[in-house]
């Protein structure tokens, strides 16, 4: 039987890293809306084009930390965690020859989205109205809000929204952006509070007048747990 | 602000895809396990270690493209669909320069599987009891396993498992080789069944005698229907 790699990797396809941020920020009426940072290309090929952060991978940098700093570099976003979202490979993706980009992706609270780096270079655009993007990122952004909205974590993905603590008309707020569309308040709460991924935390929200409403954290631990054990009854492994 | 592609590229990174497959074969008491195909390596680096089927990207082939030609050629297999895994690009993970390997994964059924090449350079293996495999291929194999057994569509992976048609007791039997654990039989039953994600065909199986069993089919627009939707009741958009 042949070995497939008697084919040669002749070398010629470069490797870039880029990552598809979204934060929750207010659109023009005020409705938090998923925003995502681009940055203009200073370079050919597609000079003058919006694309998404990213650059080159050096041979001695980990793929992770070179998402990591080419999105320092050019947003000035830190985010906790990037996830690898997808590999995108086509042929002919980039007119300057061919370059596979291993795409990361992370979610950002807004108040470090409202901290990140602007300028003529870089900008924040509501994520389901991008104008036309370099090379195939359009397609990278579809695929990368397709993932949020299909992802069943949804607590997960609302805690790296909204932070730590949060009250249910918050995350109902992020679920809405996502979701792009209004969720009925109580059966929200009744869905969510059923689902065992939420803890109260016994406080309340400060500073509201009124019977405050109540904190709850992720129990990524109840998350977990649920994943791996659809069946709640098993038959003794006698 | 910087440009992050000044950083450039000197294309001494190469890539390569590989390819997890698995399949449900029985081990040597008859119970059926998951299996995984691998080739030996006949140049080095790591000649004569077993490892994952795969090759190097060609300029002009399209990764899941190259993905299929190389299992193709290695183990004869030509499972329905790839699907893309993750992308291992650690620096230090060949000896022979910096490799960047995207994965696919597949799950082909028993008879497939059976009809697969095998030969002094391919061979099957039961997926959690591997030999010490070339590169990082033994993580490789655990990450798809973790992914196998966390992916919430089981019957969607029972279905490409078993094909169209299948037994309850049949399903069972995939849940339980990739879980790795006996299941209670009338909780599996009321659980699958309450999930909407089966099917009755109206038929039972062939030639079993006395009371056969109903055979069933995946329902695959229920599954995708309930992952979108988690909130069954929502306020009118008025």
């Amino acid at each position: 039987m042949p070995q497939a790699d008697e084919v040669q990797n002749d070398a010629s396809t470069r490797l870039a890293v880029s990552t598809v941020i979204f934060a929750l920020r207010p659109d023009h009426t005020g409705r938090p809306v998923l925003w995502t940072p681009l940055v203009r290309r200073t370079r050919e090929p597609q000079l003058g084009l919006w694309a998404l952060p990213g650059g080159w991978l050096p041979p001695n940098e980990e793929l992770e930390a070179a998402a990591a700093r080419t999105l320092r570099l050019t947003t000035d976003l830190a985010p906790k965690y990037l996830e690898q979202l997808y590999t995108f490979g086509e042929v002919d993706r980039s007119p300057g020859g061919r370059v596979v980009s291993v795409v990361y992706w992370a979610l950002v609270q807004s108040d470090e989205a409202a901290r990140a780096a602007v300028g003529p270079n870089v900008r924040w655009v509501p994520a389901d109205t991008l104008p036309g993007l370099a090379f195939d990122h359009n397609r990278i952004v579809d695929y990368a809000l397709w993932r949020l909205r299909t992802k069943v974590e949804y607590a997960e993905i609302a805690h790296a929204f909204l932070g730590e603590t949060f009250t249910l008309a918050e995350l109902r707020e992020v679920y809405e952006a996502v979701l792009q569309r209004p969720l009925d308040p109580a059966n929200f709460r009744r869905t969510l509070l059923a689902s065992g991924t939420l803890r109260e935390t016994g406080e309340r929200l400060a500073g509201a007048p009124h019977r405050p409403p109540k904190l709850y954290r992720y129990d990524s631990s109840a998350r977990t747990a649920e994943a791996r054990e659809p069946f709640t009854r098993e038959r003794p492994a006698s």
